[in-house]
């Protein structure tokens, strides 16, 4: 499906459901800490097979016990579109299960 | 803490709030399918962190998109205590969001 | 491909060159020590990754600080087969990669 | 061990071994290409176990298929040291069973 980008509006209120989640320039970010760098691994498998299931690869950093998203849509020139939302919010449903905060 | 062995009627209750889970001999178990190998890898090292976290290092069994779970505790001559039951819930909680059924 | 099985004496050749491996029943088997719970993990995911590569997905048991495999053909009635010397192959030399031994 | 910061004399000495490393800024950076996203989880588990060995959690970003490494030591002031050199050189010794190029 192509992904139309989400007007300003529509971030606004999908942020809005996502509070730990914030606009930086035309990516939606969010830090997650983990109680070691194990969990950091495991939550990072999670979201990579979570990016394969929804065909979707955003950017995802690992860090010494924290994994950092940073999430936009490529062929929709950059900009926030519903699957980058689906998968915020897919990963934030995961993530206490590791351990995240 | 030393892991006391359950009582038949003990394990028959969390059982009950464990469904999906049985009484093989003197080890519960499950086996989830999960929709892809990656997913199952995935779960795979969720279950592995967690075993860390609770140390308590039961056996794990990858298939082909399958994960089985047999858990009991060798320290308490190998029968079911509460730390079996506790690894089984935390990994009950988090299977869903691998995809797993 | 169809796998075809390999005859008793193919079988001990491929044992010769993997040192470690031993024929159990019908399977060939090696267990891998892993210098901790995270390594385990480690393993565990590569040889996943492999056995999807290869289109060969064998039974691997994770335990405390330790993988197992063993691998057969189901589609080759249980024999040993070329795909299971090729994935034993595999793993052979990446575990020391992970610290295995 | 305090890690003493290089000299630019033994940074280059040091990408010499490592060719397809290079010095940008203060760090020494690498980006692997991987057959598949699940390749590149695994690599990046692998990558994750490995810093935990070596007490040393450079960052790494996983992208479509790519995993990407920027070391450097933070408590050297962010300068390269020798903890940096050993990281890429383990790295690199494991990539290729990932099927990394």
């Amino acid at each position: 499906m192509p992904a139309e980008p989400l007007s300003a509006h529509d971030v606004e209120a999908a942020l809005r459901e996502l509070p730990d989640w914030r606009l930086e320039g035309d990516r939606i970010t969010r830090t997650y800490r983990l109680p070691s760098h194990f969990a950091a691994a495991g939550l990072t498998v999670h979201v990579a097979q979570i990016q394969e299931e929804l065909d979707h690869h955003s950017e995802l950093t690992l860090g010494y016990n924290t994994v950092a998203l940073a999430v936009n849509t490529h062929d929709a020139g950059g900009a926030v579109t519903r699957k980058d939302v689906a998968l915020a919010e897919r990963v934030e449903a995961v993530a206490p299960g590791h351990g995240a905060r």
